[in-house]
């Protein structure tokens, strides 16, 4: 995946450009200017090719056994989409790969206009950092990333405040890195003073435990990450990184699934985290009432919880499934007539994908860290 | 990838164990205890499903529609394969996905007796970075991964040497951190005290220039990046990092296409390189007189050469084709005949494949910055 900062297509190029998801030299899939999507590929001995992005797109072969389909004009963003050869759901070969779907799956970036503050600039860069750690709760190797920014190297006196930031279920600890393009959202903040030099730590966030069943169960999964989280990962962190270890200083937020783990290990871990973020997450049926029961009755002093958090921020796109919406719209109604402060944000037009994550992070991270 | 410190399969399991490349949760492929590998993708429509390993093997449909194969014993070590549905190749969905051929690629990690050394061990561990950053030679963005040593970080004032390492044609600058498992491989190094604490940076290698046409050429693309190499990004390492910025402290290796660009590059430019190091590249038909010739004649006065140059070292596989195997021998030798110091190595039944180059750089890097 590379960026070009200029490029010049010769008249007899076929239409649009490839798309920046590509692997390297691959002409298709191409995006044109109305953001339609020409895929193609070669599969002669095939019967039948579709492209599944928004919906199923039948693929018309041509002589040669090259298979074409155009789909409808698209949503910007990164959204992922697969092929069926024969009704067997495949990878893309021409596109790079992003975990999702609980599978390496084909992806493509559909350009934004206005979408700059998640291209890269000419601007200071901080580091993604892969590393493997021991958690003695799974008996497990877990492997994480971590977001340092620019400065963290040269600033060797410093210390900095840490987001942690959880993907969602199906995908893992490479998704805000890849697909959510972290480092390049905050880099931009951070040289346009918007957001304060933070880590920021994504973790494989399942709570499989090493040689058990596979069967997965949320509510043990959860107790299983709570555990991996509070007692493996943080103390490590914090012996590791240049971090300030207290819970002024420490965030939670996470995108569906990771948004339900920040409500749940967040609220109930207050001594560890004072701001909390939830992204396409949190939906809510209750009344005041009932949010004062939740959680251990975390939320029964609203004086007191508003002291203690800083920061309870709820953000959704528009166009995510009604259900969800309504629900997160009503948390934040709830969260109000219970006296609990929080920040609620809509992401115009975008569905329960990366777009609105990206722009829930943009406007998410510019408010942490503010009080101390 | 994780890995497991301790499993327990009931009973009623499947044979073998699902490969430790497999996404999580996946059965399927498994390896047995004699490295036959099973494997098994859901396709009922399909008419053909072939697994292409070492080579094709066809697999053979059940009533539900669900196709296995299972192959003959397999060598350890990485390797790609991918599936063929009704002759179109595409990745197995059970697999992660590896960089290779110029597409992501299913892979396949068979485990090794006395292949801890690329294990993760009870030891420090370093980390990979991941960063972007500009190249005015081809007016790109360009993305690096960055090997820093256990102790980096802590140790605010030590400087560090700085081998550059690049993979194979077709893939890409994750090779080496995936399929390499170069900071595995360092960490247990560096922990047994084998090697020097170093930093490894890893480049994508090819040189084209933005807004180019993609017709690929070995020899422009070789120029173009040894411009990147010397004019974007040694600069930007050393103003970056905390390196030694100077040829002693700085060294020169890859596999493949990417040890032809350490021999180009590195011996065109002794003056920013002392140590090189080929796997899997460099055959050499000629004699020592033809030898003293290459390279501007940089070999020709051999005593001059080996106190300049600490580190000629060469590397390969015994089953790796016949000419190319030959043809290393013969450079070794040649090399020897015109008086030129070179450290010969070969791994014991390894053909032209990530375990040849796990070995290499398991037998290089301690050779390395031994002489200041």
């Amino acid at each position: 995946m590379f960026f070009a900062t200029s490029s010049a297509w010769a008249k007899d190029d076929p239409p649009g450009t490839p798309a920046s998801t590509n692997v390297s030299g691959a002409d298709y899939p191409r995006v044109l200017p109305d953001r339609r999507v020409i895929f193609r590929v070669s599969a002669p001995d095939a019967h039948e090719i579709q492209f599944k992005l928004d919906k199923p797109y039948v693929a018309v072969r041509d002589a040669n056994g090259a298979w074409t389909a155009t789909t409808d004009p698209q949503f910007p963003g990164f959204h992922y989409y697969w092929m069926l050869v024969d009704n067997v759901p495949v990878n893309d070969p021409a596109s790079e790969t992003f975990f999702g779907y609980g599978r390496e799956t084909s992806g493509i970036e559909i350009p934004e206009e206005g979408g700059d503050f998640s291209a890269p600039g000419d601007v200071p860069h901080g580091e993604i950092r892969e590393r493997w750690y021991h958690a003695k709760t799974t008996g497990e190797w877990r492997r994480i990333f971590v977001y340092t920014p620019p400065g963290y190297d040269p600033d060797r006196s410093g210390r900095y405040p840490v987001l942690y930031l959880q993907h969602g279920r199906g995908e893992n600890e490479r998704g805000w890195s890849r697909q959510g393009r972290v480092s390049l959202i905050m880099d931009n903040l951070i040289a346009d003073a918007k957001a304060k030099p933070m880590l920021i730590v994504m973790e494989h966030g399942y709570g499989h435990i090493s040689g058990e069943s596979a069967h997965w169960d949320y509510g043990q999964d959860l107790a299983v990450f709570t555990e991996v989280m509070l007692n493996d990962l943080i103390p490590m962190i914090d012996a590791t990184y240049r971090t300030i270890p207290d819970r002024e200083h420490r965030a939670l937020a996470g995108l569906s699934m990771g948004g339900g783990q920040a409500l749940e290990i967040g609220l109930g871990h207050l001594d560890a985290f004072a701001y909390i973020g939830t992204f396409s997450a949190g939906g809510f049926e209750g009344g005041p009432d009932d949010l004062r029961k939740m959680n251990n009755g975390v939320m029964a002093d609203a004086d007191a919880f508003n002291r203690r958090v800083h920061l309870l921020w709820l953000g959704v796109g528009t166009a995510e499934p009604p259900d969800l919406l309504s629900g997160v719209r009503q948390l934040h109604k709830v969260l109000g007539q219970a006296g609990i402060n929080s920040i609620y944000y809509e992401s115009p037009g975008t569905a329960h994908e990366w777009l609105t994550w990206r722009r829930c992070l943009h406007e998410f991270a510019p408010l942490l860290f503010a009080i101390r």
